[in-house]
């Protein structure tokens, strides 16, 4: 793999190896919970980004926040970098090593620490994956709905301020994360917020670590808003003419305030993907995937409802999954829409974009941004969480293609300037990264990155958290 | 009214009063709409704690971004206080000029800047009051949740986290408040946010500055998520034989997943202060106040869930508002509870508590308060927002009596030390002001009040944003 990103994409790469006093003392500590073996550095070295992997020096292996702790202070006396990782699912190049240093592997801190059911709210360590969470809770009657697709960490989605299918009727992290517990830059231990489901009491850390991408501190514990899980469920899928029509169907939805609990677009390349994938016969046409959470009556309301609302905007074959099993078939082919896109290009490389306008420009947003990609002819698939008016159009590029990816970067380019003119964001869910801090400046101004840096330079004033991410300092 | 709060809660009171050049360049610049007059600055130096009037030296009445931009770039040139002024119904003291300076009047500011009805999505100027916002967009079939009950300004609900009575269903300032436009120390202006529904790009200033009580930046405008006015709506009451058994009704709807939009617990005492003011006869003992808002049949169906189990609990004469005038009768009350309140012992002031706790310990931490209050032998009434497990236990209070103010603060003590054991919070939605940044140390722990420090520092070098709240740096 080797992606052509244009080389001003790329931050400043001033190299700050761990140096051999601060690795003694890691291995000294983590015996071989400290590793330099070349297979788990580059491991630790890559997402599911297309940039090139970029090993850290070191990766130690942490079992608690004491240890992660420790990890950090030690890095900090050697004004050395330090990577928390939790499993390599991001997609901006959040986990490379661009400066060379530490990456801290949490995903042995795999433990739920409190599950308290009567307040619907549960406390994990950071390396909890979010079906491990709800496989274990599963006889509480609670779920944990905020699903990106990918089995990531909790740690992780907090820290990329995640979200995903179900986020139109349960919000996205920024909404669920009640607590956490906070490895800050001196190596020092923080908590920041409480089980309370609000609070008025000073500085609202928890968001301000919510998003940070690891570059103001490491989470290690986080406490969550848990759901009770719905009495019925019920998922229907609806053909539509052309994706305007099932966007303009969603903005109807949401308009009129039905408490739809996942509204997904698929345009026809999805599709065509899913259905080569996972051996399905869906009609390749633009269509919305919905699921409908409440009480039997009230599921069935909702659903009549959408169902007229559809049918004003021509939508057809409004078909529904009968069964539990039918209605996990559809999500299983929705969630690995990703992986069946990638097989339509075998060898390929998957570049995804990730906008969100408001509601009522994202026909306007998607149908651009189709006829763009259309026109540079490079193979790409669409899926959204069109309820909130984010959408991921992603290429199928050759990673031996320097023109292809350039024709992504210019395409996806064009998209970002379009969200941003349109009141929306660069990015709705995958983060800054490494890929979208010019984005950041555009979006969100001089001045208020110019805040956000002094708030990095505040908490981390060696740089040494996740450096090279979100702000250049 | 000199209320004795003990002096060891007051912060230092180095003044830093406007020096004359400055006040010639405001005067200069805004002409008469920068005032000195005692009466102005009285009404300025005052909120509705037990705190004694502490004046700013001026004020100046601001009507756009650039005016108050102007106002904090010349205060910061001479390194004076600024202090921002909406309707002035906050509850901790946030108000008063401790250290002297200027108050930026932003009740000028009270326009809808733009209603994006489509989006869900409204633009005001931080003066606009809630009442005002919701009668401008009735026509939209749109609305703005949040209730505090206060009339107060938008601008100063984002500043200190607001919520209130519809917080179970639709979230507080932090989960409503999409962007904002904010004065930094320095006199920039910046934006956080867009009007995008969620967004992954860096840090969250939005909600760094939600909650700030001005002492970051001064917010100027706002974005505001909106919800389509509900089909039906449908209000009742219920008594209970005991605060428990309300608490416990209220816990049960909560775990049940009932989206009820109001649920409020009134004592007797606070029922009592209601019947004689309002000239109701409500039976005088421990009620729930609800409210369902959804489709017809979705209504019918949560009370009836509602009444299974408040039946279960002893409730008994569930009564419905049957018509929208019983309904606004019903809650009209509610909001007048504090007036009523103060009825009942003329020429008292009430020393609100504000905790929250997760809703499992709220009996606990309830019963246990009202049990001192009545020890203590002070006047009392108590409403609550339970579905949140907020409630305020309210006392009324001779200001005469410096005695009555120390066994006030001594309960209140109690209450916040029991909250925070109970992994709560001492204040759920009125804020730290200066009467809480005692309690804020003893919540969240010394390394997450030296962060919230550092964050001070590094966006307010001078001190000048609204100096002496929250934390003391």
């Amino acid at each position: 793999m080797n992606a052509p990103i244009p080389e001003h994409l790329l931050p400043r790469r001033e190299q700050r190896p761990v140096p051999p006093a601060l690795l003694a003392a890691l291995q000294q500590h983590f015996g071989d919970r400290c590793s330099t073996a070349t297979a788990v550095r580059e491991q630790h070295g890559r997402d599911e980004s297309t940039y090139p992997m970029t090993p850290p020096d070191a990766v130690v292996f942490c079992e608690s926040t004491a240890d992660v702790a420790t990890a950090v202070r030690l890095a900090a006396a050697h004004a050395t970098p330090v990577i928390a990782f939790g499993t390599g699912s991001s997609l901006e190049g959040h986990l490379l090593a661009v400066h060379g240093g530490l990456s801290i592997d949490v995903s042995r801190m795999a433990r739920l620490v409190a599950v308290d059911a009567d307040d619907l709210t549960v406390t994990v360590q950071a390396g909890v994956t979010r079906e491990q969470l709800n496989s274990e809770i599963r006889d509480t009657g609670l779920f944990f709905p905020i699903d990106p697709g990918a089995n990531a960490s909790l740690g992780g989605m907090a820290a990329t301020r995640a979200s995903g299918t179900n986020a139109v009727r349960y919000g996205t992290m920024r909404e669920n994360v009640l607590a956490l517990t906070v490895v800050t830059a001196s190596g020092e231990v923080i908590r920041t917020g409480t089980r309370a489901r609000k609070s008025a009491a000073g500085y609202d850390l928890t968001r301000l670590f919510v998003g940070s991408e690891g570059t103001l501190g490491i989470i290690t514990e986080l406490t969550l808003r848990l759901y009770p899980l719905p009495e019925a469920v019920s998922a229907a899928i609806c053909h539509f003419p052309d994706i305007a029509a099932a966007v303009r169907t969603t903005i109807q939805i949401i308009q009129l305030g039905v408490p739809i609990a996942r509204c997904e677009l698929l345009d026809a390349n999805a599709i065509r993907g899913v259905n080569r994938y996972a051996g399905l016969a869906l009609r390749e046409q633009p269509m919305l995937l919905m699921e409908f959470h409440g009480s039997p009556a009230g599921v069935q309301e909702q659903a009549e409802t959408v169902q007229d609302i559809a049918r004003e905007h021509g939508g057809a074959d409004f078909e529904w999954a009968r069964t539990p099993e039918e209605r996990t078939r559809l999500w299983a082919a929705r969630h690995k829409a990703y992986f069946a896109a990638l097989q339509m290009r075998p060898g390929c490389r998957s570049l995804s974009t990730d906008t969100c306008v408001p509601i009522s420009h994202l026909a306007e947003s998607i149908d651009e941004s189709v006829r763009e990609a259309d026109a540079a002819g490079l193979p790409y698939w669409v899926v959204g969480h069109v309820g909130d008016g984010n959408f991921h159009l992603s290429y199928l590029l050759d990673p031996n293609s320097p023109e292809e990816m350039a024709t992504a970067e210019t395409l996806s380019h064009k998209m970002v300037q379009r969200a941003i003119r349109l009141q929306g964001t660069c990015t709705g869910e995958h983060g800054i990264g490494l890929h979208k801090m010019g984005y950041l400046v555009d979006e969100a101004g001089v001045g208020a990155v110019e805040v956000m840096k002094s708030i990095k330079r505040a908490l981390d004033p060696l740089n040494i958290m996740n450096p090279g991410k979100v702000i250049a300092v």
